[in-house]
């Protein structure tokens, strides 16, 4: 089956803006990226990265400038998986799970309505990243007639977007990213309610 | 397995408290208890309510209105697990995997570092909730040389501390607590970024 990363070359995790600068962000979201791709690699499977312009990565890569839905959807042949590029907590386990029940469409959901990771191995399924995108794609699928199931991973559903998920990879993450964050003097700021994080 | 489920009676959810009225704040909490208990009950396993003062529950009580931590550490004899109460994503299934790993300390953590369900099978561990607990729980455990696990859900991870965690509800509850949102007026508010919620 083949695997799908979309990642946004140019502008990457511009609501990092506040905490990291515009070099600062590419270079994260690399480290995020290479993450993703070794856990797919570690289960066994291939990957190709998706991406809005050339990149040198340890990967296939596809160029497509278009919308990451519009992307996405010229691609969904056969059966197909996504996974995105922001998930430094996965692990190989957590990708495996993907492929695990026996549905049509196999969605992950992540933080706030997201899909991070998606099988779709019918027919008539699209995509629709726009919004709550794991509501839309369990409609789509129920609209087709899909049968539809949900993965249950706190590894796939921590995508990090805001400052705030940078604590979650500082706690949980083991590669490149985590890495990255300690080089960068980030640490993790604990006190009452969630801990955050600050730069040193 | 005893397993304990921490109620704070009198002033939860204070963090909510931008979006919901105190008395709001108790009838919600009350929902996320139920589905909870609910939750553990379809696993035939059963659930006692170590709550902070009395309260009439469909669950054995026991009282004491000590700090969470004391409160637990008190209980700690034999193998026991704590859920928290504001979880309810949780399924029948995400609490059972909380008894599949051979482990003697096994966690599942929260968003921002929290330990939203663990279970100890061993003689030496205690817990400590505050702060970064899950980071605490590793080291605690590491110490005193007990083998660890850690549980991967998405629905043990999302606690509800925050406005921005009752989308989640609403997004993949289906208990009382969503129920709750629904008659309260809250509805899903989509824009770029992470789905929020909004009052109607």
């Amino acid at each position: 089956m083949q695997i799908l990363v979309p990642f946004a070359v140019e502008r990457p995790k511009t609501r990092l803006g506040d905490v990291l600068g515009s070099e600062e962000r590419r270079g994260f979201a690399r480290a995020m990226l290479a993450d993703v791709l070794g856990a797919i690699h570690e289960t066994g499977r291939e990957a190709t990265v998706l991406a809005t312009a050339p990149l040198d990565v340890d990967a296939p890569v596809e160029v497509d400038d278009r919308p990451l839905t519009d992307a996405v959807n010229a691609r969904l042949e056969g059966a197909v998986a996504v996974v995105m590029a922001d998930l430094p907590l996965a692990t190989p386990p957590a990708i495996e799970s993907l492929f695990e029940p026996a549905a049509e469409v196999v969605l992950a959901p992540g933080m706030g309505g997201g899909t991070n990771a998606l099988v779709s191995a019918h027919p008539n399924f699209g995509v629709d990243y726009h919004g709550a995108s794991v509501r839309d794609h369990r409609r789509i699928a129920d609209e087709i007639g899909a049968s539809v199931a949900t993965v249950d991973s706190f590894r796939l559903a921590v995508d990090v977007d805001e400052p705030a998920d940078l604590a979650e990879v500082l706690l949980h993450g083991e590669g490149a990213a985590r890495d990255w964050l300690v080089d960068a003097g980030f640490v993790l700021d604990a006190g009452d309610g969630r801990v955050a994080v600050r730069r040193e």
